[in-house]
């Protein structure tokens, strides 16, 4: 598409934490002049706003309309799902069948293989054909290639951009991998449960999910696709007591003959033109350095006396780790300018 | 100014809160096409980039410039002074007698008194023949009368906006007064101290400065250039942990004949176009709804058994309290569109 | 009692914030030297011990009994209830029919008139004669008179004991007094909700209950005890992120010819002999200088120009708010010493 | 000693957080009946009292008295010194000549090797002579050899007691041991400075020190001393935005043959019976549930596809990172029961 060329965009699941930033940055997006909103549990007759559900948004007088494929179709040029896991595997098929754009938040077709996402999920996966036409939507390593994008985890995508130049250049001793994530409370979600509740969580740091978390085999899936010769990780993830936020702190064993210039090199060669991500002179990134921003800022060292490579990066998980990707998705696949609709700079402080 | 025409902007202090903010605004501001950045400790020889300054906005790769008030002007439409207090009083000269528009976001030039300035400030204030010619920038209220702009300061503007219509419409008894405002930690600046020690202000709210604000004397100075009844008002500020954001819960008295559908038709008429003010339909404001924005929102309630009337105005205290407003008297100043630059939803969550 | 003899205590609710902290004050108390749970929720099953419902109390190995009020009068020598509002209203009969010492942590029966409890808290009140067998624990001014001990909320212990001297001795206008009460999360109990959600009050500050509060009716209650010509209070309640404390800020005007060496001599006069009352020698309070302890720090400020006195009182809600003055009321009952089983600093850092 | 006995104390640092904490601490300790508390700034002819060091401790009405080795011997039984690096070093001569009884909890007196201390702490060193009189006081593994007691780090500390059992019992592969450290404001101590401004770290982590902290020789020693193949670890220390506490994320790889039930056995080995080490039996800890007490808890899991054992150790850094375990170690010197002056209970909520 041309720059100011304009679209009509349908966002299904508004009201949740990826679906409210979403709807944030389509709103300042210059090409986006139509935005309708709908809701995904039909059936219900209460009619939702907006500005209702989440009342910093007062005054956004948008009503959440009901889902229907063949209406939404006709009144939009792309689909947004910002849903939790289970609804678009249920609702997907007529766009899929039809070619209509879709970027999908969820996890639901982030897999190939139905089994995985099953086996990590706990839920029935999207039939294995439909599958077949969904793309993996890590933006500083994909374009497009159909017209449903899986938009990646959040998770995921601090792992994989810390990960993939020593990956993809084969610089690391394969099943090494050890990712130590730390995160902020959004990333769960929005409903209210004992591991959000404020007197749980603040002045609190919690291990969950030990080697459970259902980002592990989208990790592994997209580590294979560059390396053949990985197999596993090791994966914790941990909450700290902030909103928003991830840091990947990762631990590597470099092969042999690796240096940190050549380390540094690699990074350089896949980032240095790369607008969303910043490589850190000094190698103490901090989260709140990309808060608010679409940037994942990646610092470095390496240790010979353990040969051991520690890489960390950081990213904001509802810009860069889902509604911010989802952007550049959207960007990428309409031919627009990769930063439209985008903050230039983080929330200082 | 007409849309489309463009603007080279100066900006001294950058490197503080507010000037950082004020920062991103211009840089996102489709009308600024220049941004120059000084620095007012000038005589160092050492060269300061905003990005060594402030870690998250890495890649502004921007030097700061000596301060110069020729060179600034030669090079700049307009100049923003994001200063501590004291600075401006001992530089505007140059800018004020050439009639060089100068948005200054210290409380150097609020007041008309010289010596109110000193007792409140303790500091040597400005010439009056200069104070003279500034004019208070409450923009929700007035519109540039001279080309130097005094930016109102944090309290003060979600004191003001809370009272402002009622005050007019002289519908409260004038000394009853009480604003018991609450703010987040980085109102206070950015250079470390005992107070702004994570491990002091976490976990805690602390009462300070008892009566003996400066923005005590900003805010009567303005009431009673609305209602010249008013001589005093009482105003206690609780440090709360949070980064940004005021809360002024403002108690007042009601005149005779008050009811709580006066006061909202009060509120109406003086804010129900206004863009950057939203009257909440339910009584229970909260100060993340407006974080990372330029809105105040406001509260009400009456209570007729003891007569009164409770204003609850929330602002984030470095965008309508600081750089935020600092934009719109740009705006209003060169004829801009209101929402220039600014972001129109506050983040979430 | 005499120091050396020794207590069997019940303490129901003890999985709730309140039982919780006073499970591990009556652990440590000299006195007692058995302690026995009971669960409110009988007729389920399922056994429950302490340790599974907070694992903070990992090894604390104790199983909650089913509620039997014959068995607890025959196992024990008092019972804490630590219930939610709305239980002992419910299960107080045998105890006070037995005259068995009763410690009531909730709000059931605090009021002398049932109307009073049924208007604010929405639930049907115990039998006003019952009411009539429970005194008020303010344990400052109070000795019980009876054996049920209503223990007062945690608001109302803040605002009375900031308010009692210049209350008591006719130094204010009566209907003047405004309370700004400021309070941490841990205050409106366990149970997981929108308002206790990490990524809701983090960085946030929410005014809730505007003058619907349920602690207005108590501290009326007690005021008009002391002095007859008070009848209302303007009272607002306001969420910071902090899991503990509450600070109220009061401001009264002052009753003719009153100054602030009156003003202190009165506070004197009732608190320099008071273990659990420090009055502060400087006017600004912070609610973590009586994080974790007993202790009520109280500021106090006189503004003659508006002829505003400011008062300003901390305390920990979980402690001198709720198990803390409990276990005070629980030494006055039996004559154990006044600090016995009570830390004896706060908290720091 | 027997209980009742009683003993005079000295301390000197109070009124940093470590001094501060064991002030608390001593105070309520059963045997301690005299606290003389002295200043290590010498020279300055200002009374500095306990009270106005540190506002939460009003009342506490003890002033600091200069340093002079020759009266603190004649004073006391004991000397604390909650010092930072580098004065301990300076000072201790006297008190080890004359054999009298020092628990030091800076890092002066942690290593054997001087060139080791300076190398890491940037400082002189105490004279090797001087380091061979001090024992290393790690609790749970030793008690005390000589009378100048080296208390252990925080970080060490929370190291050290995850990875004893099978660095004793060599069931890991040496020198694959990475220690992801997330650590509390609190542990880089009062004085502000830019990485303890509240503004830079609420809602912020920061990876600081990358593979520089003092606290890795520590640790590195010690593990040598268990087991002489370890020559190595890798170490990072994040800043997350909670006062207190430390969670040691350790992972290592498993000797061969080493399964889920041999690891849980090891660790039942040593601490079954040890009061203040908790092994959680679900594996996901939480640093809450050790704030405010003496705990360390530990959880385990085994990766089998991975051959990672991932162990997690939580303790409150002030307690038995720092002031807790110095107490323990005066009631190990001393003979008191081990829990003596410790809270039984960790702060909760």
């Amino acid at each position: 598409m041309k720059e100011g060329e304009i679209m009509k965009v349908g966002l299904l699941g508004a009201t949740g934490y990826s679906g409210a930033v979403l709807y944030s940055l389509l709103k300042q997006h210059p090409n986006v002049t139509h935005l309708n909103l709908y809701g995904h549990n039909t059936g219900t007759s209460k009619k939702v706003f907006l500005e209702t559900a989440i009342p910093a948004y007062l005054n956004e007088h948008l009503e959440l309309q009901e889902f229907d494929p063949v209406a939404i179709m006709n009144s939009n040029d792309v689909l947004f799902c910002a849903t939790p896991a289970g609804v678009t595997s249920k609702i997907a098929r007529p766009f899929i069948e039809e070619n209509f754009p879709v970027i999908d938040l969820s996890g639901d077709f982030r897999f190939k293989d139905p089994a995985v996402y099953s086996k990590w999920y706990h839920k029935p996966a999207a039939p294995a054909e439909q599958l077949q036409k969904a793309c993996y939507g890590l933006t500083d390593f994909q374009t497009p290639t159909t017209h449903y994008i899986a938009n990646p985890g959040c998770y995921a995508t601090a792992s994989l951009l810390g990960l993939a130049p020593l990956v993809i250049e084969k610089m690391i001793i394969p099943d090494t991998i050890i990712i130590d994530a730390k995160s902020g409370v959004s990333g769960a979600g929005k409903k209210p449960n004992t591991s959000n509740n404020y007197s749980f969580i603040n002045e609190n740091a919690w291990l969950y999910k030990m080697n459970q978390h259902q980002h592990i085999p989208e990790i592994v899936q997209q580590l294979q696709a560059w390396n053949k010769n990985i197999s596993a990780i090791e994966f914790t993830t941990t909450l700290i007591p902030i909103t928003r936020g991830i840091m990947a702190t990762i631990y590597v064993k470099a092969a042999p003959n690796i240096t940190l210039t050549k380390i540094k090199q690699a990074f350089n060669k896949y980032y240095q033109h790369d607008k969303f991500i910043r490589l850190l002179p000094e190698e103490t990134p901090s989260i709140k350095e990309v808060t608010g921003s679409n940037y994942c800022n990646i610092g470095l060292s390496y240790n010979e006396v353990t040969n051991t490579i520690v890489i960390v990066s950081v990213i904001d998980n509802l810009m860069k780790g889902a509604a911010g990707q989802a952007l550049q998705n959207f960007n990428q696949l309409f031919n627009f300018p990769e930063e439209a609709g985008l903050p230039l700079l983080p929330l200082f402080p």
